[in-house]
């Protein structure tokens, strides 16, 4: 399947989503992060973007995947500009395609963009200069293709790359979540063997997937799972009434030690942060040995490096 | 005429202004723009200002401006230092000339500065220790001198060097304008043949300026002219019942394509952005072949650029 | 006294406080910081934190001391994060320590942290992961070593490295001082001659220091001094009733001409800033010849060069 996120040429020009990206290209960027995961810590020696300005475009706060993107892009030796929106022209009425438009002409031609609205990246990608390239750093309830990206290669780097034979589960608020949606899509397109969604029922998400099973409770998706996702509640939801009560919640849905023992015993754990511990996961879970969290993190880092390396390789002046 | 932004030898130690600045040294700042246009997009393989610290200090909100004194600061090779004022010990009841020289002590000798007093950028640089070198990135409505000289390397870029031959419309909120300002010193220095200003009566300014044509209605001062400099419409000039209803603004001073063919065929149409579309400007002259908008951006850029390394190469160690 | 901020093998892992530091410390740490203070003004040629991350993680507003240890840690060579927390997940309810094993995730092992809480920073120290390194830039009124080390510096400097022939006042607010008791905490390390303390009644601190003489009123404190620092008024002290009023303050505690006239002729003054002129200390004091206030924080990049340096040198990959 076409995305608009590709160039005439069939090359990648935006990451905007993992929907339709396919394997291979998915695969591709693995690889490369994971070539670069030992320099995700420091510094690479050729600096592949030096002279090269990345600009973080948050529409909405995210202190930790901005300075991820940071740290990514500075490790590649880039400049990054971060453009505070909540102090800038924004305000006095510039429309974001104004925006980006200014800043391309500044001479930035990498953009790293988090909106809240499902498509206001979609529409800046469409609307950018040809030699630009935007990542989506969430949008909305509908894409983080990188955390995506850093879910399936913290999946791979601990079970292999046979997906198929992997049984994962996503438990939580599915319904609001950019970071369920990207991660279904890659896990489809690697052609995970079994992927199981769980929420409650007012959390649950009006799409369905082909072959992604339902669960209604939180111990018939983790039976057996390889992987277990936990998704961060927004405590936003119980104003909106779609939760009764935090104690309620983690009564019901918490991950706690005994709901983590009906998962294979070598079954690892992820979320994608910040976590609200004693809410959606338990401290013993959280910071436990099956636990995986803190390696998502730093393989966030590398995906990033390997995605802007990508992209600005396609613009190199 | 001798400004106070001159040193004892005569050269430029702090841009302050346009005004007084003369010809030769404006035309200096254009070429040494010009050369470096090609690089304001990239880092310059010399760097200039190598170890050096730019400090931008912004007392009053621009991401825009601010990025552009970023890109150029950094592209010389120089640091930068983004001072926070909003959330600095200038909350705490220091002066500025104390955060001025305590800045000065940690070894910053470049500072932009921006301010909602008129006074206030010449204050600090008078108070200013030897060394240091000050930029005014606008200060009140009196002076935007990297604005108004992008706007002439515009012009020059466009036009040629023969200001005399041109005629200049300038449309719009004149009276608040420190960009308007800037452009007619500026002009005037370079000898433009003919200079409109044309803005409703309450936001025509106090001054006048010898040889600088009053128009009172849009229409008058856009007949054959070259060149035409549009102004935004600040929204809070309707709260202070300066501006009847945005609508009646457009109406009588909107920039329309039909009113832009009363202009020059060959006519540029600039703007210091961001843009009310729809208030001064139609989408259709912003996004038009003879709107240079987004030149003006690189320009600037390019102009700070040479601004930037003339001072910094005055006090190289 | 072996304090947690030392590693196994008793070298110094952490700057948390000068309390318990030692002598012999101090002062290598001192002639390091005399030793970068040429080059505390630009970027050293040699940069041994090239590569490096260090994060500025401030619970708690201060562009002041920010900007220092941002300069002082780019001057080195290192990237720095200002991981800024007013728009974090902090606000996600995420703990200070998730925080932190998030940003050791990314690859960063230099923090330097400020919090209101006098605990907070020894907390996140003793979480943190073993290659990791904190710098105290500030903890509610504990400590403020960094502070404590270029106050010493600037006396040195000025009087010698015989500390035993001194007799340094401390004036002002010394209950909420974390800069106070970082003061004291260092120059009896480095065995002052005579240390006194003035402070109103409610501003005096409840500890007491073994040879730290208590003073009721300025006069006695400042007789023959040859050091006197005056601290900064917090002006909510009036609001707590801590003090009747700014002028009256002032009036019995304000640093002037005539009351410095007490100490030694040859007496510095020193702050350690933002000052409130006019309630602490007069202009004719803080700009006059007996200041060093600037030359403190020149000192202040110095220093903080110094002990990251220190730091990144211990775990150096």
């Amino acid at each position: 399947m076409e995305t608009p996120q590709l160039d005439a040429a069939g090359d990648l020009r935006h990451l905007l989503t993992l929907d339709g990206l396919g394997r291979e290209r998915i695969t591709t960027l693995l690889d490369a992060a994971q070539a670069l995961r030992p320099h995700a810590l420091g510094r690479v020696a050729a600096q592949p973007l030096a002279g090269r300005t990345v600009v973080n475009l948050f529409f909405e706060n995210s202190t930790r995947t901005r300075s991820s993107f940071h740290l990514a892009a500075r490790r590649l030796g880039a400049d990054v500009l971060d453009f505070d929106v909540g102090s800038s022209s924004a305000r006095k009425g510039e429309s974001l395609i104004d925006t980006l438009r200014n800043l391309e002409a500044m001479g930035a031609d990498l953009f790293v963009v988090r909106h809240s609205e499902s498509a206001a990246v979609a529409a800046l990608a469409a609307a950018a200069a040809p030699a630009t390239s935007i990542v989506n750093a969430g949008d909305g309830r509908n894409a983080h293709p990188t955390q995506g990206l850093l879910d399936l290669l913290t999946i791979r780097q601990h079970k292999g790359s046979d997906f198929g034979a992997l049984t994962v589960a996503i438990v939580g608020d599915i319904a609001h979540s950019r970071v369920a949606r990207s991660d279904i899509h890659g896990l489809r397109a690697l052609g995970v063997g079994t992927l199981r969604i769980a929420a409650p029922a007012n959390l649950l998400p009006a799409e369905r997937w082909p072959g992604v099973e339902i669960c209604h409770d939180v111990d018939s998706a983790l039976r057996d799972a390889d992987v277990v996702i936990a998704l961060r509640l927004q405590r936003e939801r119980m104003e909106e009434g779609l939760v009764d009560s935090l104690d309620g919640y983690w009564r019901d849905w918490g991950l706690t030690p005994p709901r983590l023992r009906l998962a294979r015993p070598d079954a690892i754990v992820m979320h994608p942060g910040p976590m609200n511990r004693g809410v959606e996961i338990d401290d013993a879970v959280a910071d436990g040995a099956q636990s995986v969290i803190l390696a998502q993190v730093a393989n966030g880092v590398a995906v990033r490096m390997a995605i802007l390396a990508q992209l600005a390789n396609r613009t190199a002046p």
